[in-house]
């Protein structure tokens, strides 16, 4: 056996056996990294097959559903303490495609027979976050050739429905922004009413009018206005706002 | 074997054996029936055993996860044709409790051993629906002793975590009400503000401000003002209203 087959083994037998996951359910995360005006979804692409898709994985038989979504994300990417909140749950029978999954196997020396666990129908839980990507530090697991930030709006070709599920996290993320913006990180703590404005736009994908935001915003309560950032010119100097606690 | 005993079988026998159905997955119904201001949740009582549940069931191999939630929601209820959203998935732990699961298998003549398929932990898909209790039909299944409506401040204790659920449910129901209430005949075809003021009022499980409820339904675009309301007294009577198509 040659040194690379005999690795790949005993990385194979150091993860749960089969029988210590839950049939039929899987979790798949949809990582955002937002930074400066730009919107990017995390992506792997498995060793040799030319496959992509978004970190996901099954659930053991003594894990919570939500530490599951934790564990794949930080085992596939590196990813940790990244708060996931789940979006949607993926069960129709369409989504049912195990063409990918055999390809997978061949590749990691598994016989992809029908009765295998992986070729079996499972469901999915989605689960999506909200990052900065220039602070992530990403570490694809041994299955992988990479796990990179793709822009939102041009993602590679993903496996099985792993398309659908990530414009469905961008539903929601788009639908309830308010709540999620918030100490999330993505400003400096201080920030301008246009820097504000730059990070909706960007993930709502569309521009949005100076004076409907600048309203919507002050009556939202979610912001505390502060002093005017000093730029030498004080008349047209920006107010500074910071998230109310 | 007695006729109530062989007849017993004999349902069980029709249903799908165990192999049929995913393990680990199951689907449970918040079915909310609202009329005249009072707001209402589906409840189902197992045959002699005092539990009480929401309706739920298994999902089939060869079935959508949102076609078990309606099929699961018509077996044990009688409703058909209502629009289910699916709003969270169940999962943790702590939520698997076999203790009710054993009462129901042992009024129905089966052996709750540790391998069955009805002990095993599963993870619940929560739907919810919203309808006019007064136009629902119900015919509960054979496996019931009653499926009745409660007011949703004062459910019934309720098994495994189905209290959570139902929470879960309402809470999701108030997060997304305008997009839910148009369309869905809870009113009649033409209604005052207060009409559906009341509506809104019931849901929230709060008092609203008259003036600013009228704002901000007439800011919704969800209206459309008809002519005024007949009354006699013309200076008094209310404005009509329908939902914009």
């Amino acid at each position: 056996m040659s040194y690379r087959r005999k690795e790949k083994r005993e990385k194979i037998a150091s993860r749960p056996h089969w029988t210590e996951l839950m049939p039929g359910i899987a979790v798949d995360c949809v990582i955002f990294g937002y930074h400066a005006g730009e919107l990017k979804v995390l992506v792997l692409e498995y060793k040799n097959t030319e496959l992509c898709a978004l970190p996901g994985g099954f659930v053991r038989k003594q894990e919570d559903l939500d530490d599951a979504a934790k564990r794949v994300l930080s085992e596939r990417t590196g990813l940790r303490d990244i708060y996931l909140s789940q979006f949607y749950t993926f069960g129709s029978l369409a989504r049912h495609d195990t063409a990918p999954m055999e390809k997978i196997m061949k590749q990691n020396d598994m016989v992809p027979d029908a009765e295998h666990f992986l070729m079996q129908r499972f469901i999915s839980v989605g689960y999506y976050a909200l990052v900065d990507y220039k602070k992530a530090e990403l570490h694809p697991g041994p299955l992988f050739e990479s796990c990179s930030w793709y822009d939102a709006n041009d993602l590679p070709g993903l496996m099985q429905d792993h398309q659908h599920i990530a414009e469905k996290a961008l539903g929601s993320l788009r639908g309830n922004m308010n709540s999620r913006i918030a100490g999330l990180n993505l400003l400096q703590e201080v920030f301008t009413m246009a820097d504000l404005k730059q990070l909706y736009e960007t993930i709502l994908g569309k521009k949005l009018s100076r004076t409907g935001f600048h309203r919507k915003m002050i009556n939202s309560g979610l912001l505390e206005r502060l002093g005017k950032k000093k730029t030498g010119k004080s008349h047209r100097s920006p107010y500074l706002y910071r998230f109310a606690r």
